[in-house]
């Protein structure tokens, strides 16, 4: 029964537990600096052993520095993993990835509490370089986990200090660092789960103290420039002129229109703009911008980003400018297991908790660990979606109104009879 | 008779004596560093004497540093002035200014060389600081002979280099520097006229090698702000944003729009924008920019104005979004004397010189003269409007051909025959 799980969840537990993981690198004003494999990232996969293995869980660190604690009971088969990452960027706040390992030893601990039957084992798990600050890329672990490196080439990249990344996990107590290696069987996966912060203003708009997270926006981020023709703001008539920055306006607008017209599908954002030289009486000889769009769905954003490049190539023509591609990224959405993600739903409501599906802005170890196993999310509120800052906060009673549907799912699929 | 003064305008001259003047504060890159009132302006201002005083004229410079070398031959009554500047913006370029000191040396030299009778004296004027680069304000020496100080506190401002205005006049030659006791009796002028290089491409672009000056225009110029909310691009939905770069969008392109509604009278350009925190993936929490609007015709330039700013408060109100002038300069526009000019397009017509009547978009001493005598201002084409820079150029010939034109008005403005 599900009220046989209810109430167990110990919000001031996992306050204090934060509270101590926070300690792990605190800056003078509330933040937390603990990158990744540093001795302070060690220091609070420490703190996390001391939580779990009272309680009987066995602890072993991947080739890619992965922390894993399992807890088996004797169970064999596909595990439940449940977690998130413990390190942060220069000054971060405390509760990006920390509140989710928090959460993840809450959760296992009040299972194992509860004397309830589980039916596989249960794993809790603190990914390795999520953020990819102090070594390129972030997701390391997981995508290490998920088989998604084609060579161990990476271990030779340095950090500003000239710390390569192989020595960094031999410190971090990994006997032979690769990231091949740490390939896991999808086979020894049940489903994966992971409690976040929102790190976004949605929750807390609705009013709503968790979300479930639908998927993990595609992303398209460009710099782009326009070139066009300087001239003197006073002695060039308007006709005839190649203004860029009439053109950016243009294109600008349209980033907007088509998100707006998506009708919620799509978000696009300018977010910085340049123009050169930069003079209140020359009109620009050209104007550098970003553009970023996002979709959970990768036909709106196709369809999007195509819109935005026909409105760039028809205002080139029109105004006789050019442009440019000057970086560019795009990743494809990630939908999160819809069958996992109903069935936190249905317990939000039947235990009566305020929730919202949203898709992620951000993405997440869980984007990656979708490739290998069902894998569900669940947002906890982030007041005013401040974020890598120590600003940065979600309540007690928020964050375990989180850990409470985060046991429910775990509980479920680990096989507990929910009633 | 016309004929009488035609073809006595002496190109070469002219060059060579451009050419002379480049060389006080030559750039190694073939520019010209002549600041205001420095031992390169004052070795300009004499290379011009030894040019005048051999024909009889004689110099004096006034307490505010204007040059003048005055041709009365026991004539009484108003003058007829013709100059321009010797000063210069920091490696700027060969022309601006000195080519009108320059044409109205060869004008007056060629009048008294020519025979022909005078009924007013004759004056040419150096004026001071006109760039206001080394110090504020620019016009200066144009602005004290109108009266337009009311006090001498401006003589007290310093160069970078720590050297007040006060003392620079005393080194220029000035025995009792003041800006208030340069003023001139209206009385004693009956006309002003100035050659400039046109500092922008439409002649060029219409293939006359002069202009007529129709006025200079008035000039709006502002540094606004636009703030509305912060949030994360993938994070924020589209409803509710509060976005100042879409609002900056909408009002750059209300510049454009008004000034191309405006058939000619109005130009608008927004020249410089920059979004705060400015990254890719953020949306700005506030944007600045520049607006510069201007035109002849005071009523067009208000009416522009007006729209521009109701578009923004629109903007505002419709995104949520709030605004703030930081800087705002706003001069009227100054239309010159249409007698003189319509009878320097009359000439022009008559000695077959291609010519065209057009605004002037920048500031010039000639814009401070007409609020004390009759003034009349010949554009001389430029290269690709490039100007304040070494690359400006403008050929001999139409060099020539603007002095020409100067000629005939200069000539008829001091009582000369010419049928």
């Amino acid at each position: 029964m599900v009220e046989n799980l209810q109430g167990l969840v110990q919000q001031d537990r996992m306050w204090q537990r934060l509270e101590t993981l926070s300690g792990f690198g605190a800056t003078a004003d509330g933040g937390v600096t603990r990158l990744a494999l540093s001795r302070e990232d060690r220091a609070a996969a420490a703190e996390v052993g001391r939580w779990l293995e009272p309680l009987g869980f066995s602890h072993r660190i991947d080739s890619a520095g992965n922390h894993f604690w399992r807890y088996h009971n004797g169970l064999t088969g596909p595990a439940v993993l449940v977690g998130s990452h413990l390190d942060s960027v220069p000054n971060g706040g405390r509760f990006d990835g920390a509140a989710g390992v928090v959460a993840a030893a809450e959760v296992v601990q009040v299972l194992v509490q509860s004397g309830l039957e589980l039916r596989r084992p249960v794993e809790v798990v603190a990914f390795a370089n999520e953020e990819g600050v102090r070594y390129p890329g972030g997701l390391m672990g997981s995508q290490a986990l998920a088989g998604r490196f084609a060579d161990d080439s990476l271990l030779d990249s340095q950090d500003p200090g000239g710390v390569s990344l192989r020595s960094a996990l031999a410190d971090f107590g990994v006997p032979r660092p690769s990231l091949l290696a740490a390939r896991r069987d999808p086979e020894s996966l049940a489903a994966y789960f992971e409690l976040h912060v929102e790190q976004g203003g949605v929750l807390e708009e609705a009013g709503a103290p968790v979300g479930l997270v639908s998927g993990i926006t595609g992303l398209y981020q460009a710099r782009l420039e326009l070139t066009g023709r300087s001239g003197h703001a006073g002695a060039t008539p308007m006709q005839g002129r190649r203004d860029p920055m009439m053109g950016f306006a243009q294109v600008a607008r349209k980033v907007e229109a088509v998100a707006r017209a998506s009708a919620g599908a799509v978000r696009g954002t300018v977010g910085w703009v340049s123009a050169s030289p930069g003079a209140e009486n020359v009109i620009p000889a050209s104007v550098r911008f970003s553009i970023d769009v996002r979709s959970v769905d990768g036909a709106s954003l196709d369809g999007a980003l195509r819109e935005v490049y026909t409105e760039l190539e028809r205002v080139c023509a029109e105004r006789e400018l050019s442009f440019k591609v000057l970086t560019e990224q795009h990743t494809e959405p990630v939908i999160l297991d819809s069958s996992l993600r109903s069935r936190l739903e249905s317990m939000a409501q039947r235990v009566g908790v305020e929730h919202l599906t949203l898709p992620s802005g951000g993405g997440h170890d869980a984007m990656i660990m979708q490739s290998v196993c069902p894998t569900a999310m669940v947002f906890v509120r982030s007041r005013q979606g401040l974020s890598h800052c120590p600003e940065e906060y979600s309540s007690p009673e928020d964050l375990a109104a989180g850990a409470e549907l985060l046991l429910l799912g775990v509980a479920q699929a680990a096989g507990v009879e929910l009633g």
